[in-house]
């Protein structure tokens, strides 16, 4: 993982945090110098480990918004 | 990844398709027998190959939409 390059261009949000210290978090996430993807994943406190996620496009995004409103949660 | 156990008990919705046939989605996933647990991921037409997510609870769920919901998208 130490050869990829990341900048965390803006946290949108922390979904929960576990015991260690571990949060979940939405944010907007530049990898190697690409354009910032939205990326959801597990982050140590100070954001140098990271767990698998996923990254999502805007549309993928507003997409999984729209189905959470209609869910029943 | 063949030794995982895994049972889709409820497809939430599909946020996307590439144009491979695979697809982002959410679901509501038994992993190797235990309580099911909200997945998202990539997945081949099939449901057989996956790719990386991540698995939330009902709780991180909520948040992420309370947050998308507050978010400008």
């Amino acid at each position: 993982m130490s050869q990829i390059k990341f900048e965390i261009e803006q946290t949108l949000g922390v979904l929960s945090e576990s015991g260690k210290g571990w949060t979940k978090e939405l944010n907007l996430i530049s990898w190697n110098g690409r354009e910032a993807k939205y990326d959801l994943r597990d982050w140590d406190a100070d954001h140098e480990k990271m767990g698998k996620g996923v990254t999502l496009t805007k549309e993928e995004l507003i997409a999984l918004r729209d189905l959470l409103n209609q869910a029943e949660l």
